[in-house]
């Protein structure tokens, strides 16, 4: 099971749970392992079978362990339960239990049709992995991640106001795989007012991909006619200054993973509230001494109280980072998670 | 040679420069590697000769190429060129030659004793590895590393002064260890009177090593009677604001490579004028959105003027880093080069 945890870090975070699978012969070793590489792509187990079947793999005798209940139900894919059934394995090890309304029954599906399952092995680990994203389950809002590109010495504007662009072409490129990963793109009136984003989740080569996430733009000031998040369909308002008002409607309007891009105002806010899931930081090599600091007041006065992040080693594959940290041209990522060690457990 | 490059950039940089080495067979292929790991090591040549002769490798036919010229006199260690003509290499390969008074003559005495020398193999790659060291030489003053320790967000202490401890205690054992490299640590007067740091190198059980480095004290304040720097031998003390002058002094105490562990004032000081050679930033996982920041003014207020650093790969095997960054406990160690892209070459 901690091998198909271990895998289940390979996927990024957002709108699903990080879910990894491993395939096992009757002598425990490992034939097959599956991953999550996050929505509209398949399932950790379906990943697995396809490679398994590609491999020509015998799955009689096989054991699948799986850090989630297989899911029951037809979304963006197909229900893994029946594909377990279909593959011909006998016998699967669940870590936790699906406990949302729409996916939840897999295990008992599988247990009706014959299948020996078993559950909660390293359950604490599973769970621990997915905490903040059972959290919002349970908030009913959708995850939340947050991009800062700074200097290193932590600073997101110069003095002068210029910040195009601090970091280099393949941190860039990667905040617009961020972007492809949500449903919903959000930014403050101050930072729509100052840099006049087009917020579109853009390839390698510059042009918009076909699937475009939702702009949102969140603060009580109003946008001139003519703004670049208005091209095309119209940026979702989000006249408060409230981060929970502003998910609240979010979650009314389907979002189940927002990214949010700035400035260092909002996401400050939504740090301050416990409302930031993730943090991908890009570090550039270079020092300004001035300008406008990457976070605002926390309310932090004293070392004791500072936010505690943790390094998050989830996304390693998405992000070819190693243990949550990678060098993107001659920027660095890091990629934090807000609470003390969800889901950094080493071996 | 690039072989032998990349093997130098192993080592950490300080008083002395980054060199590395490998042995080839007659057909080219590489037998044995060897690098410099600093200041009172073996130089890269004994390294690889040692390994040779422990793995009793005829070393007839081989040739040896090495990235800086094999020096010819007898300091911490005994001269390479009569190492190499002891050992029986009939054929040596340089990338740079070795201008310094003391150590040049290696080649010509090895050419004098029949040894095939040739020299100027990647020349341009080996002389940029070293720029800011050969830099130094010329003007005569210590190799300079500065060691910063910050928030994710760039605060070195909070609004109330706290600031120990910011970074784990695996990030200050590494401190520790860039303090034993060094023959002086530096910290400003400013620093000496907030923090009343001892500035000894202690090993992980946290006693003092047997050598310790020489501290200094820089700037115009006054510390008092019984000062922790002045435990023992009393504190350098470097009354100046320049650190020019300040550099000057301690290359009149022979100090070859010195440590500057701040304030924020100095350390940008330092940096405005290019006298930084090297930069460890170690970042702790944790916001406080106020307090003081890393970097003082550097007269940057505009992004195009902001001072650019490189990640530098140098230190590899010292510090545990892949190409210039790694993780020591949750917090990340990034090494930066104040010149661009001056060692970072990658293939």
């Amino acid at each position: 099971m901690d091998a198909a945890l271990d895998a289940a870090l390979r996927g990024p975070r957002g709108a699903n749970p990080l879910v990894g699978a491993v395939l096992t012969d009757e002598t425990g070793r490992i034939l097959h392992t599956g991953r999550h590489m996050g929505s509209g792509t398949p399932h950790a187990e379906v990943d697995l079978i396809a490679a398994a079947q590609s491999a020509g793999t015998d799955l009689r005798g096989t054991t699948l362990y799986v850090t989630l209940e297989p899911c029951h139900h037809t979304g963006r894919t197909g229900p893994c339960s029946q594909a377990i059934l279909e593959a011909g394995i006998r016998s699967v090890v669940c870590a936790t239990a699906d406990t949302t309304e729409t996916a939840a029954g897999g295990a008992r599906f599988l247990a009706a049709n014959g299948v020996d399952v078993r559950s909660g092995l390293r359950a604490d680990r599973a769970r621990r992995m997915n905490a903040r994203w059972w959290a919002c389950q349970e908030e009913g809002r959708p995850f939340v991640t947050a991009k800062i590109a700074a200097t290193q010495d932590g600073v997101v504007a110069a003095e002068d106001g210029t910040s195009q662009w601090i970091t280099g072409p393949e941190a860039r490129a990667h905040g617009h795989r961020l972007r492809a990963r949500a449903d919903t793109i959000m930014v403050g009136t101050g930072t729509a007012l100052t840099d006049n984003p087009r917020l579109t989740a853009r390839g390698p080569d510059g042009a918009a991909l076909p699937e475009q996430p939702r702009r949102a733009v969140m603060g009580l000031r109003r946008l001139p006619a003519g703004a670049a998040l208005d091209d095309g369909e119209e940026a979702l308002r989000l006249p408060t200054r409230s981060p929970r008002e502003a998910l609240d409607r979010l979650a009314r309007e389907y979002s189940r993973h927002v990214l949010i891009e700035g400035g260092p105002g909002i996401v400050s806010a939504f740090l301050a509230e416990g409302l930031v899931d993730e943090l991908y930081w890009y570090t550039a090599p270079k020092l300004l001494g001035c300008g406008r600091r990457a976070i605002a007041q926390l309310g932090a006065t004293t070392l004791s109280d500072a936010l505690p992040l943790t390094v998050d080693p989830a996304g390693a594959e998405a992000d070819a980072t190693t243990h949550g940290i990678g060098l993107l041209g001659q920027d660095t990522l890091t990629h934090l998670a807000t609470e003390p060690a969800p889901a950094t457990e080493r071996k």
